[in-house]
C-alpha cells in the first residue's frame, strides 16, 4: 500500500497541474460570452494559499495522544494545506468561498487510516475524547457534505480514506467484489480490469470520488440504465459507527427484516465511516460503442427514450441533451474534433432542411454487451429513434463525448476565474411529469437568473432512465454582479430545488442533502421521515461524533443556510420587472450550427 | 367499497370450502407414503372450533370507547372465530398448536379500518391507551410476525387491512399505480387488468397475502427475475406510525440521505402500518409462455442457469428444482395431465437412454414479452439450455405449474391431516457459493429429519435468480413422532437456519423475520444491524405499539423460540448412530418416473 494520494487541487477540480483546455475548443468561450452578453471579461483568480486565514485550530491533546500510540505519525496531519484541502466539497459555494479565502470551518486535523482496525480506535477515541469525524473519500461532493458545522469548538478531524483502496477479493463466478471503500474510481476501475470484470459506474465525478463516497450519498453513473445506481450495486458492507460495526451478509437478497444495507447506504457519513464494500460487478462487455442522434426537439427525444424504457431495449447510455445544452455541446468541437463528417456543408445542409436547429437536441446513446445484446438493443432503439424523426450522427460525437466527460468541472473553474457562476441542479420524476416538470423548472431557474441580473444560460439533459421515470439534471451559468455572486448562486439554486418540490420532484437524483439541500428534505420524506433518520442518528451516535449537521434538518429548515430574505425580496423586486415566461429566453446559436439557408 | 372480507380457515390454508383435490392425483399420496415409509395411515384432524379455549380477553375500555366514537360498531370485532383467525400465521408451528387447539396468544379485539385516517385514529389511541397494534394483511405469513407476544396484559389488536383494496389511481405512461395495502392478490390484479397493467408479483402465498404485507416482509414472486423483489418496486409509501405518518415521493430514484421507503419495506409491522404503496407496475405483455425442461442432474440446470444469468438473457420464471423435487412434481400428475405427451412410451425410452432419471431435474421456464423480446430469450436460452444436456418438454408441464402453482400449501393441509410434517426453509447465497451451500443444507436437513426418527422427504429449488446469484428453496417432510411434532419441526428448521448461517448464506430470502427466525438475525446483519433496527423502534414507537416481539432479538436470542435444549439433546442422540452422509438418502421414485429398460 502507497501512503501517497493525490488530492485535488484547494481551489477548484482535479489535480494540481491540470486545467481547462480553452485554447483546442476555439468556440466555447466566445460562445460562453454571447449567451451570457459579456462584452469585457473581468479575470477573478482566486486568491493566493498564503493569503488565506484558517479557522483558529482546536486540538484535542487527550485525543492527540491516544490516536498517535495507535497510527503511524505520518497518518496524522495538522499543517494549513491539509486543513484547507479537506476543509469543503466542490459545490459552486465551496469554491466561491475558498477563492476568495473564506473559510468558514475547517479540520483540525486530517487522519489517513489504512485499515478497518484505524478507523475502529479512530472512532473510538473521538467518542471518548468529544472530538467530531467528517468521513473524507475524493472530496467531490457538492452538497456540503464535508464542511465541518456544528462543531461548537470540538476538535474537527478529516478522516481521508484514500489509502484504504485495495480490492480484497474478486468472486468472478459471482461477479461480487470486496473492495476497501477510500478506493478512488480510476484506481477501483484498474485494478478490477486485472479480474476481467468492471464495476461499470461512472458518475461525471469518477476520477476525483471514491466508492465510500458513492455509497454515502447515493451516487448515480452515466451508464446506471445498465448497471444501476450505487444502491442497487452493493450486496454487503461494513460501516463502523460508535456503536459498533456493521457487517451485512454477501448475498443478493433477503427478508432479514428493514435492510439494514440501505440505512448505511445514503447515510452521507452521519452515522459511521463506510470501510468497505461488496459490490456487484460485471464482465468487462464485448462490445461497446455510443452513438450520436440529433433529434428534432426535445419533446420527440423524450418519448423515444420512453418508448425504448417501454419496449425493454433500453441502451447502456441515454444522455439527451434539450437544445441549449445541445448548442453547449456543439460549441465544444474542438479543433480536431470528430464532428468534422457531421459538420461536412452537405450534411449540414441536409440537416438545415430537415430541422429547425435552434430546436434540435443531440442524443449520446451507448450499446453495450456480448455482440448478440448489442445488435439486439442497437437495431431496436434505431429504428424507434427514426420513428421519432432522429438523424444518426455515428460515432463521432460519441468519441468526443468519451474524451470529455469528465471535463465539465474543469470548465467551472475556468468560467469562475471569469467572474461567471455555473452549476448544476438535478432531480427526477416520473415520465408522465417528465416534460412537465422540464417547463416548470425552466422556466423557474431562468426567471430566477434573469432576477439575479444576468442573461441566462441554462441547458438541461435527461440521463439515468428507469422504468417509471428519469432524471432531470439541469446546468445554468450566470454573470456575477459586483460581491454579490453567492447570493445570486443561492437565490437560483433556492428556485431550482422550490420548483422541483411544487413539481413532485426530489430534491437531488443523485448528489445528496449534505446540508446544501437541506430545507428541502422535511418535503422530500415527511416530517416523520425525518424522525427515522434522526432516530438512526440517536440510535448508533448518541454522541454526536459523526459529521453532524447533515442530512438531519434544524428545527427552522432555512436557517443557516446562507441566503437572507433581505436577498431574496431584492431579487425578487428585479424580477417583477422581468419577463419570466418559458421560451423567452435569448438563444445564441454557436458557429457550428449556423447553416448557410 | 364492501365490507365482506374473506378469511383462510382458521386451521389451514385458503378459503374455508377450498381443499387438497388428492382424488385428481392418483400417483401423489402413494408417492409420499413410499418416502416417508408409511405403512399404516394414522389420521390427526384438527379439534373442533368448539373445542377450543381462547386466552383471557384483555377489553381497555378507554381505548374501545374512543375508537367506538370514531369507527362504526361493524368495524369492531371481539368474537372468538375472529379472535382465532388472527391468532396465528400460517407457519407449521402456527397449524401444528391450533390444529389441537393450543392457541397461546390471540388478539383482544379485530378492527377492521376503512382508511388511512382510521388508521391513524386507531393508533392514536393505541398509544394513548397502552393497547398493542399487530397489523394484518392475508394472515399468510410462516415466520410468527402475526401472533401476539410479549404483551403483557395489554389490550391487543389485529388491525385487519382487507377493507383498504382499491387502486387510488394508475398513471399508465409513467407505469405506476396507488394502491391501498390491504388488497390482496388476486383482486389486486383483476383491478390493475382494467388499465393493462400487472405488478407481476405472484408469490406462491399469492391468493390469500396482501399488498401491505408483501411489502412488509420483503416478499418475492415467482416472476421475480423479471419484475424484481417486492423491494424493487415500491416507488413510495404512507406508513402511519405512532409518532406520524411517513409519506415519501413518487419519483423513480433519488439521493434524499438514507432512503425511507427502505425503513419501512420489511420493517414488519413493528414501527407502523404501511396504508398505500405506490408501486411499479407493467403492461400485461403480448407473449407469454412457460416451458419444461429436463436436465441430466442438478449441476448442469444450475450451470444453466447461471449461463442465462450472465449472458443476460434471463427468463421471467425459472423455477428449478433437484431430483427430489422433480420426482414430487412427477408424482403431482393428474388423471388427465398434460405430461401425456412427454410420458408416451417412445419419449420416455429415449429419456431413459439419455438421462439417469434418478438425477434428472425439472426446470420450468417462462418467457414473457413483447413478441420481438420474447423470441429473442427464448432463442438464447434454447440455446444455453442445450449445451448442458437439456431435453424441451415443451409446454404442457408449464401449463400444469400454473394450474397448480398455488396448490402447495393445501397439500400440507392434507399431510397434516396424516401426521406429516411438512414445511420449507429458503435462503439465498451467491452462484459460487450455490453447489456448496446446497449439498450443505440438504445434508443437514437430512440428519436432522433422520435424527427425529423419520425417514426424509426432502427437496429442492432454484428460483428467484439474481447477477450474483440465487435463493435455494428446500422443501421437506417428516413423519411425526407421538407427541412430538412441534419439537421434531423446530429441531429439523434449526439445522436448516443453521446450515445457512454456517455457510454464508441468509436467514430468509422472502420469509421474514417473525419471531421464528430471530434466533439468527444477529449473526445475519450483526450486532451493531440490529442496533439500527431498535434504534428505529425506538424512534419511531417508543411506547412499543408496534406489533411487539418481532424482527428485535431478546438478550438471549434462543429463548421463548420453543426448542428446549433437552431436545435438541435427544434429538442429536438419536443421531449419534445414524448416517449424516449427503447423498444416502433412501429415494422413491414414482410410477411416472419408472420406465422399461
Amino acid at each position: 500500500m502507497s501512503t501517497k494520494v493525490e488530492q485535488m487541487k484547494w481551489w477548484g477540480w482535479g489535480g494540481e497541474n491540470i486545467e481547462f483546455d480553452m485554447k483546442s475548443k476555439p468556440e466555447l468561450w466566445p460562445y460562453i460570452k454571447g449567451v451570457l452578453g459579456i462584452e469585457k471579461e473581468v479575470y477573478t483568480p482566486p486568491v493566493k494559499f498564503e493569503e488565506i486565514a484558517m479557522p483558529e485550530q482546536s486540538l484535542n491533546n487527550k485525543f492527540l495522544t491516544t490516536i498517535k500510540t495507535l497510527l503511524n505519525d505520518e497518518q496524522v496531519k495538522t499543517d494549513k494545506m491539509e486543513r484547507l484541502i479537506h476543509a469543503y466539497g466542490k459545490s459552486f459555494r465551496d469554491l466561491y468561498r475558498i477563492r476568495r479565502g473564506i473559510v468558514e470551518a475547517a479540520p483540525d486535523c486530517v487522519i489517513y487510516p489504512q485499515s478497518e482496525d484505524d478507523v475502529c480506535s479512530i472512532i473510538k477515541a473521538a467518542s471518548e475524547c468529544d472530538v467530531i469525524i467528517i468521513p473524507f473519500g475524493g472530496g467531490s461532493n457538492i452538497a456540503g457534505c464535508l464542511e465541518a458545522r456544528d462543531s461548537n469548538g470540538r476538535m474537527v478531524v478529516s478522516l481521508d480514506l484514500k489509502r484504504m483502496n485495495q480490492i480484497i477479493e474478486v468472486d468472478q463466478e459471482s461477479c461480487t467484489a470486496r473492495i476497501q471503500a477510500g478506493v478512488m474510481g480510476p484506481d477501483m476501475e484498474k485494478q478490477l480490469s486485472t479480474f476481467g470484470v468492471t464495476l461499470g459506474h461512472f458518475p461525471d465525478s469518477f476520477e476525483y470520488s471514491s466508492l465510500g463516497g458513492w455509497v454515502a450519498t447515493r451516487s448515480a453513473g452515466m451508464q446506471s440504465d445498465k448497471y444501476g445506481k450505487i444502491e442497487d450495486m452493493v450486496i454487503s458492507l461494513h460501516m463502523v459507527t460508535p456503536s459498533g460495526t456493521i457487517v451485512t451478509r454477501t448475498v443478493p437478497k433477503s427478508s432479514n427484516g428493514i435492510d439494514v444495507n440501505q440505512v448505511c447506504i445514503g447515510s452521507e457519513g452521519i452515522l459511521g465511516v463506510i470501510t468497505e464494500v461488496t459490490m456487484q460487478v460485471h464482465h468487462i462487455p464485448e462490445c461497446r460503442e455510443i452513438y450520436g442522434y440529433l433529434f428534432p426537439d426535445f419533446e420527440s427525444g423524450a418519448k423515444a427514450i420512453h418508448e425504448c424504457v417501454e419496449k425493454e431495449c433500453l441502451p447502456v447510455i441515454t444522455r439527451f441533451n434539450d437544445a441549449e445544452k445541445t448548442a453547449l455541446s456543439f460549441a465544444y468541437k474542438s479543433k480536431s474534433s470528430g464532428f468534422k463528417s457531421f459538420l461536412a456543408k452537405g450534411v449540414k445542409a441536409y440537416l438545415n432542411k430537415k430541422f429547425d436547429l435552434d430546436k434540435a437536441c443531440l442524443m449520446l446513446t451507448g450499446f453495450e454487451g456480448d455482440k448478440k445484446r448489442f445488435n439486439h438493443i442497437k437495431k431496436r432503439v434505431n429504428k424507434i429513434y427514426k420513428k421519432y424523426g432522429a438523424f444518426n450522427l455515428g460515432t463521432d460525437p460519441g468519441k468526443s463525448f468519451e474524451k470529455g466527460k469528465y471535463d465539465f468541472p474543469y470548465l467551472r473553474d475556468y468560467v469562475m476565474d471569469r467572474n461567471i457562476i455555473a452549476d448544476v441542479s438535478e432531480t427526477s420524476t416520473v415520465w408522465s411529469n417528465v416534460l412537465p416538470l422540464y417547463y416548470a423548472a425552466h422556466d423557474a431557474l431562468d426567471k430566477a437568473i434573469r432576477n439575479t441580473g444576468s442573461k441566462t444560460f441554462l441547458g438541461c439533459h435527461i440521463s439515468h432512465c428507469y422504468q417509471t421515470g428519469t432524471s432531470l439534471y439541469f446546468t445554468f451559468g450566470a454573470l456575477q454582479q459586483p460581491d454579490k455572486g453567492l447570493e445570486q448562486y443561492l437565490y437560483i439554486k433556492k428556485a431550482a430545488e422550490d420548483a422541483f418540490m411544487k413539481n413532485g420532484a426530489t430534491l437531488s437524483h443523485h448528489h445528496a442533502v449534505g446540508y446544501e439541500h437541506l430545507p428541502w428534505l422535511e418535503q422530500d420524506i415527511s416530517a416523520t421521515g425525518v424522525k427515522a433518520v434522526k432516530a438512526l442518528k440517536q440510535g448508533l451516535d448518541p454522541k454526536g461524533v459523526m459529521n453532524p449537521g447533515k442530512i438531519i434538518p434544524a428545527e427552522t429548515s432555512f436557517q443557516g443556510w446562507g441566503l437572507k430574505e433581505q436577498d431574496i425580496a431584492e431579487f425578487d423586486k428585479n424580477g417583477s420587472s422581468a419577463n419570466g415566461e418559458y421560451g423567452k429566453t435569448e438563444r445564441v446559436v454557436p458557429e457550428t450550427q449556423k447553416t448557410e439557408s
